[in-house]
């Protein structure tokens, strides 16, 4: 059994880590951050191999965690559904029992949760969530620390009070990224305003929160934004779900972010999308391409927040 | 000319090295894997590359070798044959010269041998077979140091000496791997019981081996597995071969190692599998996640052998 | 912004280049080259990490890209059109502003050098054209070091000096390698006599060079040849024209490097290839394997070039 075995976590879901380690995490992202734009060497990292598995193609996911990791000094195996058997010629159990012997970290990007939870409990070594159809983890950790840089205090004072009260407000599809909000809302005491078409709305218990008073929903997305600190959405049609796409383009037709919606927030309301954006559809290009977008901050933010889990999973000494 | 290449080594199969060399890996790689599961940072292959090409899939190959390659300091290049052109837009001699100038080592996982050989005979670098048709000399690598570190002397004793005499148990396909298990036989002095079904019988002119007092034929599983040290299997149909699947169902019927094998062999009988494995076709649940099975440590091993491997063909002082 | 952010240089076209930074890159070259062969650890670019974007394969680009990184200390992404984005989930123009802000350099191939373009313009680090429809540098790049490796003086001399009014023969396609010769001659004062088929013709404003004594056309190869210090062809159907495939067949036959044309060229003049080759098509078993011919040398220096290239883009004093 390896050092610190025991007390090994994975970062399955959101609400796998308590509100004190995520204002740990968002303190460690800060200097992170910094000290990568300060040309300042820190490998931590050295020696220790990441496995990304990754069962749906992604851009962002790749840079984010391959370069994150490379700059944290370690090193990287990418294994895709082309080259890898994840649940294929073998059990995903017996996968992760292998795979786990020979790499420090694994990061899992698949469709059901029930999959990665199964590598999960078979798995030596911490397992991170890269997105599955019911969540998406990292990203709201980038985008909290996004808002954080942006709206909150500077310097090493609590991170997370600049959260407590906030509105955030979700425009459009009920999906693994609406769930991870809410499910973040409720650690970190914050509401989520939810605004879907009929027929895609959030559903509370798929999205594994306890406490309704962390979310409310809206019929029309214009109630949702009035006075939300930061508004974001997702495309109408995420990878997977392309079958549905025409049918989908009619129903999501309001919900396009665009400057009505912007004006009815704060004045200093943020706006933040996961990307690939499709101005036009979900939002307009005068907001993502506006002055309230940070969505650029937001996509190298999950490189740096991601640096900060993959070292806290490793080496962290709170928890 | 590089310095040392006139005394260039490639390991293409079991009997290109020696059993004095077989002794010094096996005792590297009991340092190297030792110094793995301490945390000691050991990197002599700093400023090396190796390149991998596949024309297979495969997990484990990747991982133990990419990993295993980190973990020495040294870097990789993963070459499939979506993105590389061997044998196809230019001879395999060709790509040879080329990918031999710019990288330190090469591992291939392809189909047939004479195409590793074509590529070896052009190539200024160590070559290193990682699976062919006919032959896969790292699995066997691995399994017999398995049996060394379960079986044989504590601490820095000839490791092969716990191996004369043994009898290991070969149930099922005439494939790659019996081929090198009887080439490993005549070089390390210890038997092979082979049981295939009719049709799939080993060929030891196949298998390359000319002392034939190194294996001994059996109609019947159970009698091949009478007082064996070590029961091995692999799955009915290798990749390659899906076409033959139904037909091969019904021959290899009775090749299922179960108890009743296993109550057969010695009582300390250590199981192996190279994996994936199919539960309930060659290996049964119980003996396959049972106390006499070693398949996981196998399958680390693979990652500690392969990087003594890399380690002598690269700095090795004897030979 | 980054150090240096607004000396940042692109390497998209060979003319991006100045003639005073062609002879700091070749000088560059020699150094990095010789450190590599005589086992000297330089690791200028730790902390570095490149991406890839592959839309075409490769086998050569992608390996001597890779190695070459790692030998200078730095990491790499490999992003194929199987699991990025570019241009298809959403424009180049946010992939470059992504993934820009997570890695330190670029090296795209593509189809369009329009795509490479509008990439270039939105990205905060250099990028570097490792193929387009239109231009191939970096393997110009490559074969002038070659030429100077071998013809040129010997230590720190003016590398460019050996280079003037010489003739390089293009046999062959009016294609990308045409295009850069024409671009590299103008800059560095040698000459082209090009000889393409009818229809292939190379079009100079396509080349984008303006002065036209640096070329000249011939109807026959065997002309282009004649006095030519360096003869040099390419594949009669380059990647993305398979489908003209029996067409050049016939349109090409007359424009194979032979022995004839070789001995119509200087006593010491060198073939190149800038590979795959295909004997017996576009050059002769005799020619390409004859002492002539310097094609692994040449395909090695691509390695070698290009560490000079991303060593410059990213810390380079001169410019």
């Amino acid at each position: 059994m390896k050092p610190g075995h025991r007390l090994m976590k994975h970062f399955l879901q959101f609400k796998d880590l308590r509100a004190e380690e995520y204002a740990y995490l968002f303190e460690r992202a800060r200097i992170i951050k910094q000290r990568f734009k300060n040309y300042e060497r820190y490998q931590p990292l050295v020696d220790r191999t990441l496995a990304m598995i990754f069962e749906k193609a992604s851009t962002r996911t790749r840079v984010s965690f391959e370069a994150g990791m490379y700059q944290m000094g370690g090193s990287v195996v990418n294994l895709t559904s082309g080259d890898s058997q994840l649940g294929r010629a073998e059990p995903a159990e017996d996968t992760a029992r292998v795979v786990s012997r020979m790499v420090d970290i694994v990061m899992i990007r698949t469709y059901e949760q029930t999959k990665i939870e199964a590598f999960a409990a078979h798995s030596r070594v911490p397992v991170i969530n890269g997105l599955t159809n019911e969540y998406h983890p990292c990203q709201i950790l980038a985008d909290l620390f996004t808002y954080i840089e942006h709206r909150g205090p500077r310097g090493a004072t609590d991170p997370l009070q600049c959260l407590q009260g906030k509105v955030v407000a979700w425009v459009g599809d009920g999906n693994n990224m609406a769930n991870t909000w809410l499910q973040a809302a409720e650690i970190l005491g914050f509401k989520v305003h939810v605004s879907t078409p009929s027929g895609y709305e959030v559903d509370p218990a798929a999205a594994g929160v306890s406490d309704t008073s962390c979310y409310q929903v809206f019929n029309h997305p214009l109630e949702a934004c009035a006075g939300a600190h930061l508004v974001t959405t997702d495309v109408w049609t995420s990878m997977g779900y392309e079958a549905e796409n025409e049918e989908r383009r009619k129903a999501f037709v309001d919900w396009c972010v665009d400057d009505e919606m912007m004006a009815l927030a704060q004045p200093d309301a943020l706006f933040m999308h996961c990307l690939p954006a499709h101005r036009g559809e979900e939002v307009t290009a005068e907001v993502i391409d506006g002055p309230q977008s940070v969505v650029w901050d937001e996509a190298e933010n999950r490189m740096h927040v991601q640096k900060a889990l993959m070292e806290y999973l490793l080496l962290g000494r709170i928890g």
